[in-house]
């Protein structure tokens, strides 16, 4: 199966300022993402609001996204859900129009405790796109699936035959390497923490999933090529400098509502949050703009 | 606002063997329900794996049910999603059909964090049936939103009209009790765990949801009867009876697998639970019989 | 072998304003004890900071605490510690000096993960003192060790023939109860939450341990004499005065650092707490006062 | 401040077949640790058990070992303690008898829950040997001390003068990188975790603190020799291979329980864990031998 080399983008979803989802934007931002380097995007997904959406506008998204992508622009399509019946249908809907991936995370209710859940769980939803690569994305932290990932893998290695690989968005960068290292890197590991790109790159990663690169692409797109072509100091002052703009963002809620929020900030409003987001006043929209200034964020932010 | 007196119950959804809805069952239910002296259903909770339903399922689900219901059997409708979206558009069907209430649990994705964003989710979903009470339904083991009650009543107070009360699923009897003294009883605390039931008496209680009053319900409201009749020894000995018979649930996957079972050995067959959920094998079936039989638990219920 | 009937006290640790252990006020500590009806002490637990003071600390509290008390009156000495071999020191100790019994809570560090470890833990102390009833503390917030403590029961018994039974501080009255439920009553179950001695009332509880105890003896000794005769008003209005105490306290860092503050509010100074607990300024001392007073309690607490 | 280059090890703590401390190992444990390129030891930390050692089990040992360390092998004491006198009074001994250092984690019980708390209590200590370098001990696993380390770095910078970094044993390479770039590298930031020492060296990482350096030190300090010489193919095989030792070692205890049980096997028994770990049976023990034969382990440890 081909893997991933490069960034892939979990874009934000845009909005009106009613809330309704406006698709409107999504060509100018996948050709922005594709100028920036980055090699698709993973919708729907929690950057995405994607259980914030009905399934109809799941598919909607899923549909302009397929559709505004470059050619050899990846969209992979985030279709977990705590309801398996939808996930089917937006799996084979993904298929039917065209997409390059699916993904889906653990549902976070019921919460998943054993192994045998989590594959009953991921094989429903691959087969019904056995066409198509299928992700797991594991982040724990939103949905309590605390499993052991190399047993995920023992587990759906022959039984799950489009089983692609994991987004792994979680702290042990030591599980993630023994992941990589299962069958000699049987299966594609996508990296998931925009804050470890760098250590992660001495394990062997060459793929990963950012949610900070809506807005700050280049700088982590940098890490890597500066990393390749052995640069490691540049490598270095740019991983710090994407910790830096997490860590203003941390201060105002996170990347779902902090970053969407630096979007507009560039010049590309993609609206509100849903409830139970809670959205940035002014006050709060200044005083973070003012503390990435200090930093120098809009200087270096040159997207489009 | 009125007050629930005596315990509602918390029904299973009837499946077919192959996972589709079957409203078929529901008259026969309600009615079964009804005789074992429940006052109404909280319909498509967790009991009812009301996450898992399609919208569509939900709805006929609330339709069924309110046909089906005796005169006076209160309907009360989950309505709780992931997608606000989603839970407005069920509250507002569940008033058009004639529902008596609505329920909503916190979403477990995004985890809500702060009192703030619930209040925004429960008076969205409320405005969108006024003219129905609104229960919020606590169960923080499912969802994460291990809150103050007594804070929420504070922050809905004044500010969400028909909030009604809280359907109180964990284990603080004293926060509980809280919650029932505040402003001298303002708001309709529902007690919510089947195993707590006598002592909450001492504490004034008199309304409840039942999650194993689908198939022990006569023991249940006994205790009730027992105790409002001054008869602490039978309402203890019905309380430890309670307690044996989900001692050996707990042992079989809770009540959402473990009881939906038994609704089969009691000869109400409604079907398999959907996957994540682990159905049992047979052999796990007879040795949950074989358990149940030596506490007397069959001879005991005799709800048909 | 004897059950504890009634409330046992988990008294302070009198300190000097340097942080020295003072032990001068423990004879009128125990006849003012002894006076609103606490029939003993449980020392050196988590009220009395138990685990921040020197072994020799530890022992000579110990001493004057049995040197203290009225006949008939039990002291337990809690002898608990991460280092087993001061635990079997202590409890020696203990036994020498004439303790009525003692106790311990698991280690918090290493965490205790299985009933083996555990049971292993409590064999060594209680084998330290066999002529000697020995209580498991169960207090799983403060160190972690979430086991069933039924479980607990079926491994100790036939195993360690001193194990009394156990002081129960955690929200499951329903596992409390089928503890106190084992093989009919065969183990001391000592309630553990002043917040719920109504509700364990109903289910035939006959003792605890209590920690507000120490400044609302009173009112918590007669939730029980007003259940024994039958009123249950006066039982409910006390338990409700009870935890509206209780709610002034949890502002104030909970009953270890305000409660003790509380004493010296009543006329009877214990001095500050270890570091790292952090005392009160006078401001928050006067702010709690205050909202005690609001509640009436300087007026109902009568205990000198 | 100086700070520490390269790896230092946390050794086991010898004991006899009775459990009592031995010190009769120690010499020649130095001067093994010494010839595979380690560069000093942090003794009576979680590894050596020191909780579980009385207080004079504890200053024999640092004695011990001061005694047998090489000319430049730096000994750090670890003197936390649930009783911060004893900390104290340990740290002063430390100090008298010529440690190189002292080192605490923040106390289990109580649990610390602001960074003012635990502020109060490193200062305390740190106070107590104010002529040696002390540094905080970061395993909130073992500890539940969750607290953001950038934020205890701000609070004691300019309070406690002798504060000289973080042994930091924690998932969050971030963060640990954070605080190594807080004012440019005022504190010395040693990594704890021997997953991950090559992703940290991209991070500029100098120094660090080992478990399993016990017996896998040469493969541990050829990660750095490696990096350093530039050649990553080397440092990735010998980080993979170290992740390898780990992984059997989770399955039997964790490096506590199982790590000293390998001294054994490499001919250098230390001993048993006191209770409440539980001791490897000779099955368990051959097991885990055979797994560690199987990925070439006794053929590289040539420590001796």
């Amino acid at each position: 199966m081909e893997k991933i080399k490069g960034l892939i983008d979990a874009p934000f979803t845009p909005m009106l300022a009613n809330g309704d989802v406006n698709p409107d934007p999504i060509p100018a931002y996948a050709a922005m993402l594709a100028k920036n380097g980055l090699k698709g995007v993973f919708i729907n997904g929690s950057s995405g609001e994607g259980y914030m959406l009905t399934p109809e506008e799941r598919m909607l998204l899923a549909e302009k996204w397929i559709q505004a992508a470059p050619a050899g622009f990846k969209v992979i399509v985030h279709v977990g859900s705590c309801c398996l019946r939808e996930s089917v249908h937006l799996a084979a809907h993904a298929a039917e129009i065209g997409a390059w991936g699916i993904g889906a995370m653990a549902p976070p209710f019921p919460k998943i405790a054993r192994i045998e859940e989590l594959v009953a769980y991921c094989e429903t939803i691959a087969a019904a796109a056995p066409g198509l690569p299928f992700y797991y994305y594991h982040i724990p932290a939103f949905n309590g699936a605390y499993l052991p990932m190399v047993d995920l893998l023992k587990a759906v290695d022959g039984r799950i035959p489009n089983f692609a690989g994991i987004k792994y968005t979680y702290e042990s960068l030591y599980e993630y390497n023994q992941c990589r290292l299962y069958k000699n890197g049987k299966y594609d590991m996508l990296h998931g923490q925009d804050e470890t790109i760098l250590p992660s790159l001495t394990q062997g990663t060459e793929g990963g999933i950012g949610g900070t690169t809506n807005y700050n692409g280049r700088e982590l797109t940098g890490i890597i090529e500066a990393w390749q072509r052995g640069d490691l100091e540049t490598a270095r002052e740019k991983q710090n400098f994407a910790q830096a703009v997490i860590n203003v963002i941390c201060k105002y809620r996170g990347n779902i509502v902090g970053g969407k929020r630096i979007m507009k900030l560039i010049g590309f409003d993609l609206g509100p949050n849903r409830i139970p987001f809670r959205n940035m006043t002014d006050d709060e929209e200044a005083a973070m703009k003012q503390e990435l200034d200090s930093i120098g964020f809009f200087e270096r932010c040159n997207q489009f």
